[in-house]
């Protein structure tokens, strides 16, 4: 089976959850300045899962870009993914709504958790199907981003009882990290290391 | 004419059912564990359609990959289908908004018994246009799940008077059934005929 | 410029507006038959708008199967005729909740007639652009029931305010003629005008 | 990495946000033509972003036809333009709700110039990329419109202040502009400048 009706599904999901989480902004009650500013942490929230999910369509295309064929196993690990990828746009309101109450914000990263523990199975049945010298496992490399973001994401979750402005921080941070080409990063982690190293 | 279109269109039909139901989950009252666990109806009655909704989609995708060309009535059939599987957010809403009060429950089994029917006259039309000996009417085969689920989904809305969790585990037993690989199923219905007749 | 992304696109559009319709049926307050049945007003409004989204999904197919290229001005006109499609689940809204009443069935059909009639000026575009000797042209022919159509939405307006389920009865009326194929309606029509000429 | 995900994602996307407006009108409360009446801000603000939406989708595609390659920071572009389009939901509500309000009138303008600038900057990579001697350099051309529009989106949010309705009107011209095939406002201009110097 080749891979082009898996992927125009995944992007029909991905495009919906990004576009319908608009229909969750509460119109704000006044026509003031004000009434707009009381309405940033729905916009805030809204930013940060907008950007979260075009990284995920973003990596997706890239991934299935170098997948060659698709097996009855990967398209369920897809659909699982896109389970928890539609589920965003719910948690995003809850958090918004709410202005990062702590469960609601910890809820918002268990969501992003389980997307990521998700993609990270996705990517090793692929990975596992074509073999280990196959494009899609040279491009999914040594994986630093999908290692670390799980490893972040649980420190969020725990944050977000702690200061859940905290918490928003940690999960904008992972967006960020998944924004900078890998280069840079895989740099600035050798450098890090050298650095405690005390070189 | 040939399929690309109406398998477009059929995605793009399924993949918004499957996100606008997120739309129709309220957002908890408040912001506690308690609250989301309150939810719990609502969630998991999202869970199971998300999963049915993806069974058809796995399952509509793989015929029409067998499937040469379309003629009118198919077309019409399939649309037939959309139609059925697109009431399913309706039924999900009010089922899960209800905790699965009989009425509701029973609703809901008779859409996707509706949908089962529409899936099986849709193929029924597709193997009798290509023949007997196409690649179609070989991939369907026997169709024991095809022809379980009615039986199955009538027994679960005569159960949502009785208890309506027996009729969920039976609803939610189709879709089991469903993601089980065929040749296991049709080994374990040969063992259990064996069984009965004492072998 | 080919027609593979307009089609996409008013794929799209349509796939959308026929399913976030369902988004629009408010949840039954009870959990009864009763409360059900009392909303069969808004089902039946959901069944028709279906059943015409459908309609115009199909025909807008064939037409551009049979469509070479696409020019700025057809792009518009097409965007024309989304808009009204667009405004259907407004309009069955409206008029399902409010159980048929006269100016929201009125107003059901207003956007059913300028949605026909942005169709018949695409088709007519087309054609002009394509040539009285196109494939596209052919396919079109003397067009009856393109015709035929306002002529019905124009009485079925009138008839609102009248008795809305006779105004209902003649939007399903015009659905029911297109969903019957071209033949045989030439045939009836046939039949008729021999037997008023008294043969 | 060919264009053709990029513009189904987007072609999604633009078609989600059309659509969606219309599930953000609200039902009128009575069954009257005055209702409907009392209705009209928020019916011609959907119609003004319709409008909108409609030419962005339609400059996006002939921008993308032109386009050879599409890269990493392109793809982000794409998606930053897509991130404004998709608030015009969220301002369009909130303005037609209010009745031509000034600051919801106002949010609406720093949105359509937002997306200006973002389409704006989508084309600058795009043409840098391809270089100023490829396709998509001569398609885009002196690009008056593009210059004009967020001249005109700032004096309109001034504007809201004064008179909001002087805004919306000149929101509704940035869009006349663009329906406007090129030949003609550059003619225009030409003589424009001509009248300026006398001649």
């Amino acid at each position: 089976m080749s891979t082009n009706r898996m992927e125009a599904f995944s992007d029909a999901v991905i495009a919906i959850a990004i576009t319908v989480m608009v229909l969750e902004l509460p119109t704000p009650h006044d026509t003031t300045w004000h009434a707009l500013r009381e309405a940033w942490p729905v916009l805030l929230s809204y930013v940060l899962s907008f950007v979260i999910l075009g990284i995920y369509w973003n990596n997706h295309h890239h991934m299935l870009q170098a997948t060659a064929r698709v097996t009855g196993p990967i398209l369920w690990a897809n659909l699982h993914l896109l389970f928890w990828l539609s589920l965003v746009p719910f948690t995003t309101a809850w958090m918004g709504e709410n202005a990062f109450a702590p469960v609601p914000t910890a809820a918002y990263g268990i969501v992003l958790l389980a997307a990521a523990v998700a993609y990270y199975v996705l990517q090793s049945m692929i990975v596992r199907d074509q073999g280990a010298g196959s494009v899609v496992a040279a491009a999914v490399g040594r994986d630093l981003k999908g290692k670390l973001s799980p490893v972040l994401y649980v420190i969020g979750i725990g944050l977000s009882f702690l200061s859940s402005r905290a918490a928003v921080a940690v999960f904008a941070a992972v967006a960020i990290i998944w924004l900078i080409p890998d280069r840079r990063i895989e740099r600035g982690l050798a450098a890090g290391r050298a650095g405690e190293r005390g070189e």
